[in-house]
């Protein structure tokens, strides 16, 4: 596990699949360390594709395209955890891909991920598998009230859940949801939600940055504060469960770990709530404050070089901008304030369009 | 002068003349902030066309190739000084050009910019203009040797240029150097070679980095050194003096100003080199410690945005990497080290072809 792996040369290709920002601000990190990158990305008018000359535009099933696509890549990394298993499978059997199809796996499923966390004796909120109606009886039963019933794939941004405040709200929950694989969650009434971006290379070398204290609105991340509002045993002991959580999976590249800080008595309790196999949105406050921000970071991990130092040089707060507001960004660049635009040519209500770091050294 | 002009919005285009590592890095922060680049250079085979699917492989003097370039741009800007003359005349008739004609004028000629330098006042070596022998030997009756007869054009990295260290030698400097207009410079007994990279939007917004010291091996930077080992005062009259220029020449984007520090008495005295209508090898540095970095700043600038803010969060040490070096980069990459590596395919001896920020926390 700690042996020493072959470095990949600056002039290699890495194929990123998907182009969103995050692929984007991949790929810009990637030229930085002299890499070529390749994005796969099913639509034609993706905003990675601005930033290279080299594209794949196909689905995720189109078996044709993805040999190909790995045919010219040396690494594969992606930006996104819904990978299509098929595709996963495919082209890990063809090039190195980090994370691998572990980790995917994991991720791309809520049980598997709670079942994950909890063999690695990692601290979660309680949770049942739910099929069928009589499962989310007997869950509430031992879980109780409130409690969140979740579709186990395919959710993000609040998709796919609903809050059960009583016994009588089963039916109603179960009905928008049924038909798929559910877990049911013990509902954590938290003090803060933190986030700790952690990254481990293919040596087993594992870095991880400061948390980030998150304020979601409507379920979508609204800011991140660094450093956040906790004391700083428990920073560290959320450093250290991310850095478990990583070496558990054996896992290459950047990781987003979520936790709820629950207050407990006299010491806060952290729960992890979910982890994100990539680089993660509230890992952005590193560009702006970090000699090596968590992109950089994520391409040295699964470049197998060594990783930087995840050292924070300044206080920094991160807001999202969402749908048209991304119109206002110039007029608010004041000093300390840092924008990242991520060039998408159709601003829609709730789309993540830019962030600002705002500095304060 | 301090009129508000329209900031260029993201999506907009930034035509790139020169497809080398500072068109390239430009190249990314413009991405960054949600522009679109196109880059046009001669070389096929260029780093910079790595990083953006526009392109145009084309000849400078190619008016067909020019005119088609600024139809699909939105302003134009470069890398390089020497831009020919004709090019740039026929640019700037199209598109806005920053930083502008006037400054590749005064940048592309030694003596235009001494003339400059000396007539907005600031302080520089004593020089003489030398086209013929006799010019040359009533240059060194009046400056005194040693001095350094250098080619008005075209010069860098100490190309072009031969140092006359007594009369006698005055005839075999004019031998190597003569068939083009020449200057003599005084040679200055510096202590220190310090550099400035400066800020100034169409706005008439000026910001100046921290003053890096600088220490060449032949006659290529090899290390700038932040902060410069020189007392505060001084420090701050580079700005100051950094600022002037770009104030006196109305100029739009990031310049780099050259200044010897020479020992006077009590007090050092700063005589400026050069200016470099461009970002600069010496401010490399602020890509790993100033959440605003030099190639953002340039961007912001030439499309008219607030200027960052230029502070730096640490020290820190910027070493060039030059030709079969770059291989060695990953196995030196300690704590704090953080790598830029420019994606050139081949490496020659002398070629600048990556750097190193040693971050110092």
């Amino acid at each position: 596990m700690m042996s020493e792996l072959t470095p990949l040369p600056p002039g290699s290709t890495i194929g990123i699949l998907g182009g969103g920002q995050l692929g984007r601000m991949l790929s810009l990190a990637a030229a930085q360390l002299g890499m070529k990158t390749h994005i796969y990305c099913p639509e034609p008018d993706s905003p990675a594709f601005e930033v290279t000359p080299h594209r794949t535009v196909a689905d995720y099933e189109d078996k044709n395209a993805l040999a190909a696509f790995a045919d010219v890549v040396d690494v594969i990394t992606y930006e996104f955890e819904n990978v299509p298993e098929s595709a996963a499978a495919f082209l890990s059997k063809r090039k190195p891909m980090a994370p691998g199809v572990r980790a995917l796996a994991v991720a791309q499923d809520r049980l598997a991920e709670k079942r994950f966390l909890s063999m690695s004796g990692i601290e979660i909120a309680p949770y049942r598998a739910v099929e069928n109606f009589a499962d989310l009886e007997a869950a509430i039963a031992q879980i109780g009230t409130p409690a969140v019933l979740k579709a186990t794939r395919m959710g993000y941004d609040g998709k796919g859940q609903r809050m059960i405040d009583s016994p009588a709200g089963a039916v109603a929950a179960f009905t928008a949801l049924s038909g798929q694989p559910l877990v049911l969650e013990g509902f954590v009434a938290f003090e803060k939600e933190i986030s700790v971006v952690v990254a481990r290379n293919g040596s087993g070398m594992v870095r991880d940055y400061d948390p980030a204290e998150n304020v979601h609105k409507n379920h979508i991340l609204h800011k991140s504060i660094v450093p956040a509002r906790i004391d700083k045993i428990t920073a560290r002991q959320a450093g250290r469960i991310a850095a478990q959580i990583v070496g558990s999976l054996d896992y290459i590249g950047v990781m987003g770990v979520e936790f709820f800080v629950v207050e407990d008595g006299k010491r806060p309790k952290l729960l992890v709530n979910e982890i994100a196999p990539r680089v993660h949105n509230s890992g952005h406050w590193t560009q702006s404050v970090c000699p090596t921000d968590q992109f950089e970071q994520h391409i040295r991990a699964i470049c197998n070089w060594p990783l930087g130092l995840p050292v924070r040089l300044a206080d920094v707060e991160m807001e999202n901008i969402l749908g048209h507001d991304v119109a206002t960004v110039i007029s608010r660049l004041g000093p300390g304030m840092c924008p990242r635009i991520y060039g998408k040519s159709e601003a829609r209500p709730g789309r993540k369009m830019a962030h600002i770091n705002r500095v304060k050294p």
